[in-house]
Order: structure tokens, then C-alpha cells, then sequence
């Protein structure tokens, strides 16, 4: 039974606790069995008899959960980098798209990508996005568009959760955007999601929850409840793309299908707040998103105060963005969106943890959760998110096992 | 004379060209004697007579200047984490300085700290800025305000520009705010300045520029006028920090007083604007600290337009720009100010080395300029700035001399 010793600081982040509540512990101590958190405290309460267990010296680190990434689009084919610059000067997205950009474009280069190819792309952005401390990653599909090529994706993110170590989450976003060769008889794609896709994805185990974009660009609210509704009846959990570019009742809808969450929310209405908080639905932030399309950022304070819980992803994709970097998206989590640093960690943890249904599982450094868990070179939480650092992550451990050792803590001064 | 070749990309940043020009030359290759730039060119027209010459392979990297961070406080003691989350919860500047926060306890913290623990602190600093690409760094004084405590911040800069290997630029900020001690005797201050510490500065070759905080909460136009041009009789050339949270009248008064550069400046005028144009002072944007501090960000694109050279800087220190992550900046200049990745990377080469009047020696990779360069993880400099990474530095060059090395490229795909 091994244990982590000398810990300047533990952030358990609490199931039960508040927004803010992060059951600091001073000077502590971490014991696991296998798998599992046997014991976290201080350690000078160290129950006697783990004493002689092998012990591992955390030389002073903040220690936080392991961090939960709960919305990403992993797998894509291509880049778009020049569309970043095009957009900087003043494109449209429909101008973008004329010019053969935009989603579509990474439709095209996803379908054109084998599957062995995909895997050992997602497989390099793992092993960087792992140093970073994420232990579980959310992957999205959603750049097939038609069932081989989404297959492939979640076929990829399958072996990816087989191989380890990081936990991968699936998702299927069959109805990210119409695909461009239906755009004359998007009955027909809707149609198809609903009685192939949907069916398909369930019998194979290939996702576990269901996704869809409601936009006014992507599909509608009446398209969205059917496609969600297909997905609850073959076992998927709904999540939602929800009031992002405008108010479409987003929000709303996913109270009405009881979804795990709604990511975005950058329109959302006092009424889709209400809603969120009344159905326990989970809103996650994507600063991110916000940033590289130059939106006005939410202020995650107006959902917070109403109950709604918050979590933060990076929403990782080649269009809107571009990067894996979650404490950089919890910094934005502060900067932009207005959250302390203490609600931001849980929302990259407990939070995210809820968005995913595995609450009870990870998220927190209680007994009986998996043994996630990171070593950040910090003296707090407010300091590892205010000294923005290229990465303060010092070591990542899940199920008990270390599988990411960088260096030291920085001495103290 | 060695080679460096294989160069997927080279960006020159040359000196005489407009504010997106990065002379790009494909398939690059690159030769230097000693510490200075010789020829920079296509590798298929490289002269015959280099061919011998002992070579290192770029692996297909995009090579770009070392980057020049032309803002910096460098040297301080202390942190301010707990007011980052405070000012997130709503406290006020001036709130925070009641509860003894504020520039006044980073001034506490540095006058307390030896000159021998402030070099340790800051070569730390700059083991991990020259990971990043940073090749020079301009550091401030001001957080000693008193001449024993701002001259430990000057000889610790000198230090460190002996030691080497980042080229060190030392700019003279007495006048960042009047110290807590004598707020009620103001002018004695500025007088100690004016004629005490400036000569002094200048007689011990102590710094290179003079700069003053121009702020209703620091020093007012008429006093910035005075210290500035004590400076300039001294040999001090000028920079202000000016127009950041309020119109005041500070970029008028950098053109008036000819001063190399104008920071800040997110409250700027047009006639600010058409003043900076107009004599040539170099516009630094610093859009880590708009970020901390929750400002508007400024559209860059109203002074490039105007003419006006623009630079971007960190302006790391440990209030409102908590990091010295340069390529963070430079992508926040993108997304926050509007600026391509083109007129970014400018802005921390060529633009950011007028800022420091070194135009005709660093930022660019023309021949007869240092050999300061670096080798990026990315296919263009779009993408660099696009795709954000913790790092994609994976070389850095000073004067001819390898002084960082992290891996290697990845494979395009």
C-alpha cells in the first residue's frame, strides 16, 4: 500500500462541498490500495500502521486531483492555422467557409486520414496532454460525418482507452454540423443519425454519451430533442453545444432532457440559467472557445450564484480551439470569465468529474475514488493559476501509478 | 563558421519592411561567424565556399529571431497571489492597498530581500524565460524606491548581463509610484529623483533608459516631464508606461519628449495615436496585464494602421502580468488586440529591439545582426501562434552559441 508523503498542500475538492470548497489539508499525506484512495489527511494523523508502507516524498507540492478534461474534440485530421489569421483580419466564417474552410475543411482532412494515422496523432497529443496533469479526457467525434469515418473516431478513441493510461470518455457528436454533401436534405443526415448512426454506436459500445450542436448553422432545437431523445433511448446520456454564438434555447433544452451538461453558454438567458440550476444540469465554461473567436466572455459568476455547477474544458479542435492546455483555459476560467481559482480547479476536477457521470468515481481526493492524482509546483491554488507557467505540473499518477515524472519542486523564496 | 541548415522555414523579420513582413524563405539555410549573421538564404543557393563548414541539422523547424521581451519587472521579492483571487471577488485597487496589498508590498518584499537572494531568484527566472525563446529581456527597477534598494535591482541586472547568456537591457523606474513613506512629501521624492538618483544611475552606468509611470495614482504629466528630461541630460533615453488606465495625456507627451517607446496605452487618444506615428515612438502592448486586469484590450489594428510600430511584451511582474511567457503574449496579442501572427512575431523581434534602440543589432536574421535565433515546433508562424503549446522551443541561439536544447520537431502529418 503506497503512500505520498511531505505534501505542502492537499486540495481534496470535496464531492459534497461548495463551489469554492477545496478541504484544504496543511503538511499532508495520501495512501492508496491498488487503485483506490485508502486514506488522505495530515500527516502527522497518519494512522500508524501505513508507517512502514513504500512511501514517495511529494518535496512540498501542491497536490490537487487529477485533472479532468470533459470536453475536447481529439481526434481531427489537418489544421487550420491560416483561417486563424484570415479571421484576425477580419473574415467571416461564412467567407472562411467559401474559400473551402471552416469545419468542413476538417471533415474533408479527417475522412482522408487512416485510422491507424488518427490513433498515433491522438496518441502524441496524449502523451503532451497528460503532462499537463489531465488523468481523463473527454473525446468528441464529430468530423466524420458519416458513419465510417465516425466509427473511425470512436474506434480510435476505444483503442486509445484500451491502451492507457489516460481514462477516455467517449462522445458521439454525429450532429456537430450537417455534412456538406447533405446540406440540400438534412431530413435525410437527421434521419440517418437517428436510425443507424445512433442504434449503431449503442450495440457497439462505442460512446456513452450523445451530442449534439444547436446552432443556428448546425441544427435546430426540434432536430436536437429528437436526436437526444434517439440517443436516451439507446442508452446514451445527452450533452449539448448549447447557446454559444446566440440564445437558441440551448439551455433550456438541455434541462427539459435532464442532460449531464450544456458547454458554452456564452448567450445563455437568465431563464436557461434558472433551468440549468433547477435540473442539475452542468455548464461547462470553454474560455478557450471565447477567446480565439474574440467573443465577450461569460461571466461565470451569474450561474454560480444561481447553483448552477460549473465545470472548465479546453474544448481542444483545429477550428475555434486550437489547444490542449486546460490550467490555460482555468487561468482564462479567472481572467476572462471571472472565477476564483479555488471554483476553477473544481471545475477542471469534481466539477468536470459530474459532467462526465463519474462524480463518484474521480474528480476528488476522497476514500474509495481512483488514486488520480498530480503534483503541481505551487504553494497554492491561487498561486499555481496566478504565475502562469509554460507547465507547473511536476508529476501525474493514475490508478496509483506514476506515469509522468518531470522535476522538482522550485525551492520556496 | 558554422551552418545551420535543413530549415523548414526562416522568418528574417527584416528591419526595413512593413509590419507584417517576415521575408520568409523556404527551405533555409543559415551561416554565421562568431557572434554575428553572415548569410541567410535558400539552402539550394548556398555558396559554395560554406559548404564545408561544420552544420547542425534544424530537422525541418521554423526558424525565427530570439525573441526580445522589451517590457519587464523582473526583480522583486514576494508574490501577490491572494489579490489575484481578491480582485476576482470584486476587492479594489484601493481596497486591496488598505489591507497592505498593492505595489506597496511587492516594495516591502524587494526592500527586504538580499541582492544575493534577488539574483538567485531572477537567474531562475531566466533558466526557464530562455527555454521559451527569449534571447533579451529589458528589466525594470521600481519596486525599491529608495536608491540602496533600486540600485540592488540595477546591480543585479548588470549581474546578469555579465553572466549571460540572455542579453540584459536595464531601464532606471524610480518613478513607478511614490513610495508609501512619502506620499505626503511628494516632491521631495521626485526631487531625490531629479537629482540624486538619475545622475547617480547614469554615473555607475546603472541602466540604459529612463522611465516613469504616468497615472493619476503615480506620477502626473508635469512631473513625468521633469524626470524624463533629467534623464535625457543624464543620457538616459525615455520610455513611459502610459495611457493604461486612464487618458492622461502620456502618449502625447513620449512624442513630445521623443521617447523610444510608449507602453500600455489602452486608454490612448487618436491624437495619441497620430503623435506616436508621427515621431516614430514604437507602441509596446502588453496584453498579459489588460488580461489580469480585466481591462478592454486595445485594438492594435488603430495604430498599425496609423503607422505606428508596434512591440509586445510580457511586462512580467507580480501584480497585474504574473508571467513571463512571451509566446502567451504574443498569442494574447492575436486574439485579445486583434494582431496577426505576422505582426506579433515582428513585435517580439525587430519592433520590440527598436523599443530598446537595438534595431540595427538584434531582431532580425539579416547578416552583420547578432546570431540570435530559434528553432520552433511548428510549420509556420501561423501555426506557432495558432496551435498553443506550453512550449515550442526547442532551441535557443545567442550570439552564435546553443544555449537551450529540448528535442525535436514533430513529424508533420
Amino acid at each position: 500500500m503506497p503512500l505520498l508523503t511531505n505534501i505542502g498542500q492537499l486540495a481534496v475538492c470535496p464531492s459534497q462541498g461548495g463551489p469554492s470548497e477545496l478541504g484544504l489539508i496543511e503538511a499532508a499525506a495520501l495512501a492508496w490500495r491498488r487503485e483506490q484512495i485508502l486514506w488522505a489527511g495530515s500527516q502527522r494523523e497518519l494512522p500508524e500502521e501505513f508507517k512502514a508502507f513504500p512511501s514517495h516524498d511529494a518535496g512540498g507540492a501542491l497536490v490537487v486531483p487529477g485533472l479532468v478534461d470533459c470536453h475536447t474534440h481529439l481526434g481531427f485530421g489537418g489544421w487550420r492555422a491560416d483561417e486563424f489569421e484570415q479571421r484576425l483580419l477580419g473574415a467571416s466564417y461564412l467567407e472562411i467557409a467559401r474559400r473551402g474552410g471552416g469545419i468542413a475543411s476538417t471533415v474533408a482532412a479527417t475522412r482522408a486520414v487512416s485510422q491507424k494515422a488518427l490513433l498515433s496523432r491522438c496518441r502524441e497529443f496524449l502523451s503532451r496532454i497528460v503532462q499537463l496533469g489531465v488523468t481523463t479526457l473527454e473525446c468528441k467525434s464529430g468530423y466524420g460525418l458519416d458513419w465510417p469515418s465516425e466509427r473511425k473516431l470512436l474506434q480510435v478513441y476505444r483503442e486509445l482507452a484500451a491502451e492507457g493510461p489516460v481514462r477516455i470518455v467517449s462522445t458521439f457528436l454525429g450532429a456537430h454540423i450537417v455534412p456538406p454533401e447533405l446540406r440540400a436534405d438534412r431530413q435525410r443526415y437527421v434521419g440517418a443519425l437517428i436510425e443507424n448512426m445512433i442504434p449503431a454506436v449503442a450495440r457497439q459500445r462505442l460512446a456513452e454519451f450523445c451530442d449534439v450542436f444547436v446552432e443556428e448553422t448546425a441544427f435546430s432545437l426540434e432536430e436536437a430533442r429528437r436526436i437526444l431523445m434517439a440517443g436516451k433511448r439507446h442508452g446514451l446520456e445527452s450533452k449539448l453545444h448549447a447557446d454559444q454564438l446566440s440564445e437558441g434555447g440551448g439551455a433550456l433544452l438541455a434541462a427539459e432532457v435532464e442532460a449531464v451538461s450544456a458547454d458554452h453558454l456564452e448567450c445563455i438567458s437568465e431563464q436557461g440559467i434558472q433551468a440549468l440550476a433547477d435540473r442539475r444540469v452542468v455548464a461547462v465554461m470553454l474560455p478557450l472557445a471565447a477567446l480565439y473567436l474574440r467573443q465577450t466572455p461569460l461571466q461565470a459568476r451569474r450561474l454560480i450564484d444561481q447553483g448552477v455547477r460549473v465545470a472548465v474544458a479546453t474544448d481542444f479542435n483545429p477550428g475555434s480551439a486550437p489547444s490542449y492546455h486546460l490550467p490555460l483555459a482555468l487561468m482564462l476560467a479567472c481572467t476572462l470569465q471571472g472565477m476564483t481559482p479555488a471554483e476553477a480547479l473544481r471545475g477542471a476536477t469534481i466539477e468536470a468529474a459530474r459532467a462526465l457521470r463519474r462524480g463518484d468515481r474521480i474528480g476528488s481526493l476522497e476514500a474509495g475514488k481512483a488514486a488520480d492524482f498530480v503534483l503541481l509546483d505551487a504553494e497554492s491554488v491561487n498561486h499555481w493559476l496566478y504565475h502562469f507557467r509554460p507547465n507547473s505540473c511536476l508529476q501525474t499518477w493514475i490508478g496509483g501509478k506514476q506515469v509522468y515524472q518531470r522535476g522538482v519542486a522550485t525551492p520556496r523564496s
